[in-house]
């Protein structure tokens, strides 16, 4: 969804609603300048442009030299993830703890959805939102699981605990995840590429669990982690 | 590295080397254009850039109007990767079935190396190369797994069939994954994202394997799957 003009990108700004990228005109001063003050001070990515790209990414033809990128993707609540489990004994929640890269969300959407979880849980900051490239990414996923954005990652792991569910990090120097009986109510929390799951995070987790490796690279991809660890659960509940 | 100049350029474009992508000056006529011919025909990236990029990236100073990015990776033959198994009894070959993505080619190859495989093999045509990105992308595990390029992926499949391997074919409509026995000597095929594996390499493959989806998406990301499958296949000669 496209918001042109100068006030109504201002208005924007001050939402929560998530903004996909701000493109301004080229040179831009006054009231533009301001508006890039504000998107960059809420992390928002911003493309400068000649006059030619605005007017043809236009809808309204009054866009002033702004137009702001939205995504109309409406997030769920946490609570509604936990009362509306697909198995009502075995709940299965995904946590993503610092995932900022896009292609990242999108694959861990995909294969969240895949493994049949009742939906993912991101952070407020620090995270990338589901923006349309991440809806893209997620080759459709997103329209079919749950993700719910939370003020604070670690109230979110209590909040599942206090609701019954055992919550397991996926680290390295962790325990044997085939040694592991995924039973009753889960949640997985996948960290993000560099940083992992965060202290804090671990801490707060029931276990760490750790995929076992053959080589001699140190990790795997947060995507290709967590999709290896939901199959886990899901070979588990099938009962192979 | 960077090879400069129409002749060396020329010349370069005759072998069989992995070229990333040409930088030809914008405008370009007379034996560049025959030079950008070539690359066309040969799928090789091509960037019009103006003359100050080409005198900047310019190692020689005597570019003439083109460069090209080559990526020094040394391919290993698949008999290599056959007779130098990490495990005698339990061999372990990736063959990527029109991977035509530098990321999921990348991902493919740092799971691969993470699950203990021997080697990746990879068709000469209709598939990415090992390019600086796809090592880059593959976290190292590019510098630790062997990758072997092979004129024709299904005589790549014979040839192991020959050596006494079991190739599976990953794809949907196939047997239960968790229902197959990992011991001695497997490959893994795994197909491009839009096609999957191709008709005649699932012919050829002894088995078809499927994983599980839950969901409602339809398939799971090529480097995710083999996250999986290759990790079946561990899981399964850790014996847990």
């Amino acid at each position: 969804m496209k918001t042109e003009g100068r006030n109504a990108v201002g208005e924007l700004l001050k939402t929560n609603k998530t903004i996909d990228k701000l493109m301004i005109e080229k040179g831009a001063q006054g009231s533009l300048s301001v508006i890039f003050a504000e998107a960059r001070k809420k992390n928002i990515r911003v493309q400068f442009v000649d006059r030619q790209v605005l007017d043809k990414e236009s809808e309204t033809r009054r866009h002033q030299g702004v137009i702001a990128f939205t995504t109309d993707y409406e997030y769920f609540d946490l609570e509604d993830i936990i009362e509306n489990k697909k198995n009502p004994e075995n709940g299965f929640v995904v946590l993503c703890d610092g995932i900022e890269d896009v292609h990242n969300l999108g694959s861990i959407l995909r294969v969240a959805e895949c493994a049949g979880a009742d939906g993912v849980v991101i952070p407020k900051s620090g995270s990338a939102s589901v923006t349309e490239s991440v809806i893209r990414i997620s080759a459709g996923a997103a329209e079919h699981i749950k993700v719910a954005k939370v003020p604070n990652l670690n109230q979110a792991v209590e909040k599942l605990q206090a609701n019954g569910y055992w919550v397991y990090a996926l680290e390295a120097g962790g325990e044997d995840i085939y040694k592991e009986n995924f039973k009753g109510n889960i949640a997985l929390v996948v960290g993000g590429e560099d940083s992992g799951v965060k202290r804090l995070t671990k801490e707060k987790s029931d276990k760490i669990l750790s995929i076992p490796l053959q080589g001699k690279v140190n990790s795997l991809n947060a995507s290709v982690a967590l999709g290896i660890a939901a199959y886990e659960v899901v070979r588990n509940r099938l009962g192979r």
